[in-house]
């Protein structure tokens, strides 16, 4: 059930047309045609310690056509596989909405809500093991952007391949990740850099750019934007992998902003299919942490009784099982306190980059 | 009261020292210090229907230090316009968060809540006739995205001019807008364009670049990211004006969206104090129209109450005081439905490009 590299546009059709061969053969044989797919509720998700993400495990479902429900299903999904294999056939690629609203002209298929086609896509991708990506299907976010001395290669919309490096040849805004990032459409091509640091809020990310911090400590800065697109997810990844850098992760002191870092690190629920795929378990996770508030006196917030619950749910959550974030997460119940990164400015605009940071990187080996 | 150029980092300096000149003299005399700015209600906010734009009106208001309240504003103001001056000196950027967290260190002075902060800043601006980016202030919010043979000079933080042509010389995500986008940090040189098309949805404005439409159709194609940015508005102010290129702007139909539109053409009621310099009163709405909901019969959805009432206040909104506008909105309250952009595909990926814009464009003397 593992994606774990893109296929080249010939194997996801036929992978596609498997999903018609399936109910093809029920029917030839007199049978209503069926599609099996992975139970996709969270009973079904566990966390393989080994290769620490989380990944599906083996009940499966049957959907054939003897309920209204299913039969309706089963017909999208035939629409779906028509319409994605004529975009890949016209080069065309098409957002998850945009493919909502096709459906309006196909009777009976037609979606009543866009989560039932989102839904659809991603059972798609189990079944056909392929990636969305593959299918040309866009999601509305936006990919991060990258500032540094790296340099990608990208093919553009007319077919032309780009060098871009993200240091010299873009404005201050940086570079912006595109929604596919494979290598039919993106390459890695150089670095001069020691680490990828991944950054939460864009007021950081600009404060570090201004600062000049990534050539200071010789890294790539990635802008998040808050819980990262695939797109950024596995941009880092390949980061990761292909040039060997260490992926360090820098958020506010929240449950929530733990969990961007968890979805980095060992993948999310909706996307457990493709842990392995997105999910950098070589991340590491800078700050800010319950021991910065305390060690920097940095302005905070209580804990609102939202955050109080996710962080109990994070106490029980496998991701969070380490003793080092058991730590974290029982010292900030104690002192029932959260707080941003741009909370650092407390002490002048320069102390993020002249002695917060660098003394968080040397603690972790880093020091520059 | 009229800000309608920008400053030098001299006259920047002077004019904040204008505001500790006002309170020294005051004190000189044995008064209280004091601040005289406008009245920011919507009562002192009135359309200047010559102009085409919102005005602050003739009230003002003293704020004097007889009160702890105004006596604290008193003190933050001066707090800001050191800090100000210091990042001018210092050639410094700031986010508006950054400067609340900064306030920690101001004793009396520390603001209790970033709506402070951010009014705070906005009342300088009027006091002073600067701009909050001729302060080096910047909002987290990020600028929007361009697409097209536009080719503009940014001055990058490393104070070098780079040239980047919008569509040669950046991938798909095409060239981020920076925050700054006024002639010390960005200059308009070339461009091959008939007009400049504003966007609001990302996946609509993906799938125009997508189709070629700013080849096809000559244009410059921006990503407004909902709500436009005040940098986003401002560069097409100045496209409008340096190039002489018409806007059109291209939304959802939903009261939301004509509010969008409204911004751009007529300026908004919390930048009232510099509509001149941001509204671009050559904007033209091109649709989605109620006329197209019905023309095109394109899928829509049930105007909510929070809608109605929306549509209802437009109807007596001086920006929407036109024939056709009132016409329009009439129409949707007849028929009690909207529509988004993204939902023309219902007729295919192409149908935006092939048929909807061509027909909308001729039928507005653009046609290609």
């Amino acid at each position: 059930m593992t994606i774990n590299r893109q296929k080249s546009k010939d194997e996801v059709i036929e992978a596609l047309h498997g999903v018609a061969s399936e109910m093809h053969d029920k029917m030839t044989r007199g049978n209503p045609p069926t599609m099996t797919l992975p139970v996709r509720s969270k009973s079904n998700i566990s966390f393989d310690k080994r290769l620490g993400v989380y990944k599906y495990g083996k009940k499966r479902t049957v959907r054939d056509a003897t309920a209204l429900g299913s039969a309706r299903q089963l017909l999208r999904a035939l629409h779906i596989t028509e319409f994605i294999e004529t975009m890949i056939t016209d080069g065309k690629t098409s957002t998850l909405r945009e493919m909502y609203y096709i459906s309006e002209g196909w009777g009976h298929g037609k979606f009543s809500t866009q989560n039932e086609s989102n839904n659809l896509a991603e059972d798609l991708e189990i079944v056909t093991k392929c990636l969305r990506e593959d299918f040309g299907l866009r999601p509305e976010e936006d990919g991060a952007r990258i500032i540094g001395n790296v340099t990608f290669e990208e093919q553009n919309r007319k077919g032309n391949w780009m060098r871009i490096n993200c240091r010299d040849d873009v404005g201050d805004s940086g570079y912006g990740v595109p929604y596919n990032v494979e290598s039919e459409k993106l390459n890695l091509i150089e670095e001069d850099i020691d680490f990828v640091m991944a950054i939460e809020t864009g007021g950081m990310f600009d404060r570090l750019v201004e600062n000049g911090f990534d050539e200071e400590a010789r890294c790539a800065l990635v802008h998040l934007k808050g819980q990262p697109a695939r797109s950024t997810r596995r941009i880092m990844r390949r980061m990761s992998e292909e040039w060997n850098k260490p992926i360090l992760v820098f958020t506010d002191c929240d449950p929530w902003s733990f969990r961007i870092f968890a979805s980095i690190a060992y993948g999310a629920i909706k996307t457990a299919h493709i842990s392995e795929y997105l999910a950098t378990k070589e991340a590491t996770y800078l700050g800010i942490t319950a021991d910065d508030i305390l060690a920097y006196d940095l302005p905070s917030d209580e804990l609102s009784k939202q955050d109080s619950n996710a962080l109990s749910a994070e106490l029980s959550d496998p991701r969070f099982s380490t003793g080092w974030w058991q730590e974290q997460i029982h010292l900030m119940q104690e002192i029932g306190k959260k707080a941003e990164q741009q909370s650092l400015a407390k002490y002048g605009l320069d102390f993020v980059t002249d002695t917060y940071l660098p003394e968080k990187l040397s603690a972790m080996g880093l020091g520059y």
